[in-house]
């Protein structure tokens, strides 16, 4: 059969298929990106449910706008107000999960051939995404303060990149944060090269250490784009996220949005809305940092008594990741062999890189018990041990 | 700000913007394509999603998997062996409405300059959607018994258009049915010009007259594409339909959905299925059928008493819509005016067509009460026979 020439350069999710290697029971996997569940409300949500289907009835299983549920777009253009910026909810449109802004922030802005700065390593679901819209991916490396601000005035000055898409907090895959004034210099580049930043923020609430920096938005003088995300705030099996986008740029994303899927189903929107008009939202993601501070900090810690001293890790403020890197010479795609024969399972970095760099890893800390982190590492630490000897 | 070359040609929505004008509560509207609201199950949802949270709580809050809960697409292609089709699950991918599943196939399918065959007038959402792909349409005449089977042969002969895309139960907008004899046609041109039969059945469990007519796939000796919506047999504001997809093609669908939204709400998904299994889905069906039934009987007999004679109309044996066509020389958007005037709505037939024809209208009786329809109705003569006079 054939298919659209857009299909070719993209393969199917190297991280499902790993997922389903590593799917199982005797493995302790670190290599899914998941929440916790019990970090899920599931009971507020039910309560929630309840009541929307109490006072809203049919109008919930109603088709409803290609913008999405107004008072919806409100709260999140109100919460926008606490970190400085000032937000109109008709800036806002929901979409499909955050992968679904992704795909509407490709479709609006990006031609075949386009070059787009993306960080080294970068977020995969943002690469398979942009490739299908045939993306001409330009990496600028992240060091531990953020992306390199250097390499990419280079990058933008060679490129004429159009787009700049990054995740300044707690980064997939390496859970590195930009610090303040890499933010400032982002925003000026933005700026000096015309470029448009996607700034990507579905880890932004979950900061356990440190003070929280502003997004790259406050510092800009120029349009960007904002996404955001009720995955790891909430829940992601209710696919709720959102864009925002400057004036110009959203009749286009509604136009896409509406030729993608019409709207974002009314029904969650509602549930989603109850859930966070009843209930203390904030305590709620208080709970969540606690439960995934006490995952990080055994982690690393484990870490420190198990892995090699040639294994540099990053030890992130917040998020869900941490990022392993091995001496040049050894291949994560070796230690993964390695460490299914051991019953341990981790992301090889490979898929993050559109330039086929193999010698890191991810390590996700959300979703095993500290139990299991403990001993999944020290698990890991001997394959380690075995592969650099 | 410089979008994307693919957003150029892809005006907002016409529907809705007409949809705007026509909210006003003092008009009689026929514009939109919504069912029912008393048709939607609202109480028996309500407690699947009860039963849902108390039985799967966390776990359908989750992410899941992106060709969706396997016991829905078991049920869907369970159905499918009810019209003699043999359908194995692994076929199914749920999507986020049938609009993703047209989506999907686009992206799958189409390169930018396409040659793709559409019904005259054809589906105005996959005009949008394929349009973003670039897609260089072939308009194909419909006759009462179907689209016209030697204008698509010439078409496909002329053109070697890759796709055709059609409704053949109850189209939307012409309410139009593809006869037996038509089907087996159309089977056998997708066959002698090796095109992909993309075949759309949202209206498909809607007839109320007549008997059934199995889909043109079960005529197929080749590979094609079949759409489905729960939206008209449940309810459209769960956002709920899939599609079924030869082996050789699902591959790349996954791959397209994956890069899109990862998966639809697991929540949802969860919630249709519990309601699925739960009820009596045939009772409920009835009921709808014989609620339309009912509004198009009632919109039939309005239309033989007001409608001037020069007005040709569709007598749909199901679904939601039904076209009229004017005398060549009057222009629907004028009567649109005159009719807004009187305080009563529909859509004019341009944006059906891909060449710009102006003579023709929709009217949907699925939304109106039995009431408003005959009100409605008797407005909408005396402006036909002010407009033809």
């Amino acid at each position: 059969m054939k298919t659209a020439d857009r299909m070719q350069g993209v393969h199917r999710s190297y991280i499902r298929e790993i997922l389903k290697v590593t799917a199982r029971p005797e493995i302790i996997s670190f290599a899914g990106g998941l929440p916790h569940p019990d970090s899920f409300p599931a009971d507020r949500v039910a309560a929630a449910a309840a009541k929307v289907f109490a006072e809203e009835g049919a109008s919930a299983l109603q088709y409803s706008t290609t913008e999405g549920y107004a008072p919806l777009r409100k709260w999140i253009a109100d919460r926008y107000a606490r970190q400085g910026l000032t937000v109109s909810p008709d800036d806002i449109l929901i979409t499909t999960g955050s992968q679904q802004a992704l795909d509407m922030a490709g479709r609006a802005l990006l031609n075949r051939g386009d070059a787009v700065a993306i960080e080294r390593p970068g977020y995969l679901g943002a690469i398979q995404c942009f490739s299908m819209y045939g993306a001409d991916f330009k990496p600028v490396n992240l060091l531990a303060t953020g992306v390199d601000t250097d390499m990419l005035d280079d990058v933008l000055e060679r490129t004429g990149a159009k787009v700049f898409y990054a995740v300044p907090n707690f980064q997939n895959p390496s859970g590195i944060s930009y610090d303040a004034s890499t933010r400032h210099r982002v925003a000026e580049l933005m700026a000096r090269h015309e470029c448009m930043l996607v700034e990507d923020n579905p880890y932004g609430e979950l900061r356990f250490l440190g003070e929280d920096v502003p997004p790259v938005r406050c510092h800009m003088q120029t349009p960007s784009i904002l996404l955001g995300s009720f995955s790891k705030m909430v829940a992601p099996g209710m696919r709720l996220g959102w864009i925002y986008a400057p004036d110009g740029l959203m009749d286009s994303l509604v136009r896409a949005k509406q030729a993608s899927d019409l709207h974002t189903a009314t029904l969650t929107q509602s549930i989603l809305y109850r859930y966070l008009v009843d209930n203390d939202v904030d305590a709620h993601i208080a709970s969540i940092r606690d439960r995934y501070k006490r995952h990080r900090d055994i982690m690393v810690a484990s870490i420190r008594d198990h892995f090699p001293e040639e294994v540099a890790t990053t030890e992130p403020e917040g998020g869900m990741f941490l990022w392993c890197t091995l001496p040049d010479s050894v291949s994560a795609e070796e230690v993964f062999k390695e460490a299914i024969r051991n019953n341990v399972a981790f992301v090889p970095g490979k898929p993050f890189y559109v330039d086929g760099t193999d010698n890191t890893f991810r390590l996700n800390f959300s979703n095993a018990s500290p139990e299991k982190i403990e001993e999944g590492i020290a698990r890991l630490g001997k394959c380690l041990r075995h592969c650099l000897s």
